[in-house]
């Protein structure tokens, strides 16, 4: 992509009030647009990061028999009052069209749990795992940290329907897996840690996936040995004993939370009556789960932690583009950029008539994790830089198209 | 795919008052889940359809030069009062929040038109085209076409920013030409006409694509030597003239509008202050073009215009898989199955405990282009029959395999 045609700019000023990290620097680089507290719009390169999400998510849920679909955003009123969860003394955050005729997904159990009556009847048809990217809108009152806490955001949502509580107690243990997969693969492994956090009636806990950074809404306390971690919410002496902890090997650490699950056990199949019959015809309410990914929370928690003060640093797994090309004389860049391209590098060349120090500024603000810098001065040769980097080296055209692959 | 697997089943019952046969045929064939009136959840097999089309639609869109970003469903009522569209007298479609507090969007041209104010000053930043692939809510009183006409869907909505006119049009030209390409991909080509229909203040006429179907809405005069048409709604003697067609030559045709676009000239950037400066300085209100897809709509027209008695009938590049491989005794079916795969070929391998019966009827029902026939009769050979032929041949596995590229 040539960066003169692309639409968006970088920008100097900021709304107003907007005090998070990573929305200041993905609204600055135009990754994202305010359109309201707590509504953004995702710009070309924002967008191309969120589909990498996506797309990275979709692999690890696919692979672990998860089948995808798309339910709606408006939904009946009709089956959430039989879960007793219309009013909105149940879900504070609903937003509801005009005369409460419809509601907003703020989530989705309740049509899929509905949904499901028609595909499941015997024990032979499950289990089930259906996923869904799809807009959850939720009326956060306090909606000042960026994409950390929006009131409209795209997320997955995987819901698992199973014949009883050993399978749900299996897939729940593949979920675990394959979110510290996903968690891996955009760059936040590391940092991030399964924490016990507060359950249900059917179940004692349910498993956050919380990301350490100073930043973080959550505090949780952290055994890094064990690589455990508990929601202070539920910390208490109980817990710890519950699970073998001692007190001492714990440490209070912030945290994002990028992931959650649940076993439902049978909170929805029984009010919405989705029940399957067992080898002797005796009839059992399907046993769920439910498992939740932001997308947008994602993205920011990757700036909250890797960015530093001149700007974002992604991983190549999610990066915007691989590679920046920025030429410092009109025209220097071209041959390299075609040769590029033959070689399905994702590349952004920096073509614009501005000055070496504003590329460059921009270059490390939007953060792709390598810059290629062509001008008079590096000759035949091309200085690659990366981005997490403080030191540069020169290549030529060859050598610098293996080092982008 | 292993249809033993796949999560959803054929239908024998449909909701009632469904009379729509785009419906009819979705649900019973388990591509959708209806919610409410109007009301649509894409489930896997509809689903892949659903993003077939959207990815014909974008490489279309992309290689006119559009620009991807992804826009909020909330909208802010500020930038509507501004157009004077944000009272119900002007939009009687709307749905907004309790207490008027937010709007869902119905369109998306006040937030883009307000959104491009970051990103253009001068005459070097245009043209700009910017789409997007993001869900419309509006309040249709009469929902009883199935996906026809829906309060939620999906469109691919375009917006085109130039310096003037000339621009505009160039641009509107070169978009009749890439949706054409869309339409034709998509299998609607030989039976959908440019069709001239009402403006606005800025143009005489907007264009819109319609296909010919018994089951349509609209009304449009068909010149079927000129390839042109025009909507009743618009019909009239001056335009005949205008549009230099003898009123001998045109045929009253029931039709579905797949597609519109419309000039919109300065209707949005005066009043949102969108300005750009010429060489001179001087400042001037961008022109402005839409041009929208329905994507739900798209589908819907294809099964309308295509299905028979026995179910729908997809055309290759869209069809939710390309080979319906079927097996009328347990186990014959595999090797073929695992070849196929091997040879990426995207097949729904029938490996369920049913009846002979049951399965050539999901399959004619469901509709992939191609079936693949394996029992003891056929031996080592396969019978294989194209969906929309009434003959079949019996080819050997390599021979199939071949067939099924």
């Amino acid at each position: 992509m040539k960066q003169s045609t692309l639409y968006t700019k970088t920008r100097k000023t900021l709304p107003k009030d907007e005090v998070a990290r990573n929305a200041q620097l993905l609204l600055k680089a135009g990754f994202l647009h305010k359109e309201m507290a707590g509504v953004y719009s995702y710009l070309p390169l924002g967008l191309r990061v969120l589909k990498k999400i996506e797309a990275i998510i979709r692999e690890e849920i696919n692979s672990i028999g998860g089948q995808e679909l798309f339910m709606s955003a408006l939904q009946d009123p009709e089956i959430w009052r039989k879960t007793d969860r219309w009013s909105d003394g149940a879900i504070d955050v609903w937003f509801k069209t005009r005369e409460e005729r419809f509601g907003l997904s703020n989530t989705h159990e309740e049509p899929i749990t509905a949904q499901m009556s028609h595909h499941i009847q015997s024990y032979k048809d499950l289990p089930i795992y259906a996923y869904q990217f799809q807009t959850k809108f939720r009326n956060e009152p306090r909606a000042k940290s960026g994409l950390l806490r929006t009131k409209e955001f795209v997320m997955k949502d995987l819901y698992s329907f199973s014949a009883n509580e050993d399978d749900l107690n299996k897939f729940y243990e593949i979920v675990k897996k394959a979110y510290m997969k996903i968690f891996n693969r955009v760059g936040l492994g590391q940092n991030t840690y399964l924490t016990f956090a507060s359950g249900g009636p059917f179940s004692k806990y349910s498993h956050e996936f919380q990301t350490l950074c100073e930043t973080g809404e959550d505090t949780i306390f952290l055994d890094k040995k064990k690589k455990i971690a508990i929601n202070k919410e539920v910390m208490n002496q109980a817990v710890l004993k519950d699970l073998g902890i001692n007190k001492k090997d714990l440490k209070e650490e912030k945290a994002i939370e990028v992931g959650n699950i649940f076993k439902l056990g049978t909170k929805f199949s029984k009010p919405l009556g989705l029940m399957y019959k067992d080898k002797q015809g005796r009839e059992h309410p399907v046993v769920m789960g439910s498992y939740g990914i932001g997308l947008g929370r994602l993205m920011a928690t990757v700036v909250e932690v890797s960015a530093d003060d001149n700007g974002m640093i992604w991983p190549e797994s999610i990066a915007p583009y691989k590679v920046h090309l920025i030429e410092l004389k009109k025209g220097l860049g071209t041959e390299l950029y075609k040769k590029l391209m033959q070689s399905n590098v994702e590349v952004l060349y920096d073509d614009r008539d501005a000055s070496a120090g504003e590329k460059l500024k921009d270059a490390d603000l939007i953060g792709t994790p390598l810059r290629l810098l062509v001008s008079e001065k590096t000759g035949n040769k091309v200085e690659v830089k990366k981005r997490n980097s403080k030191t540069s080296k020169f290549l030529t055209q060859n050598e610098t198209i293996q080092e982008s692959l």
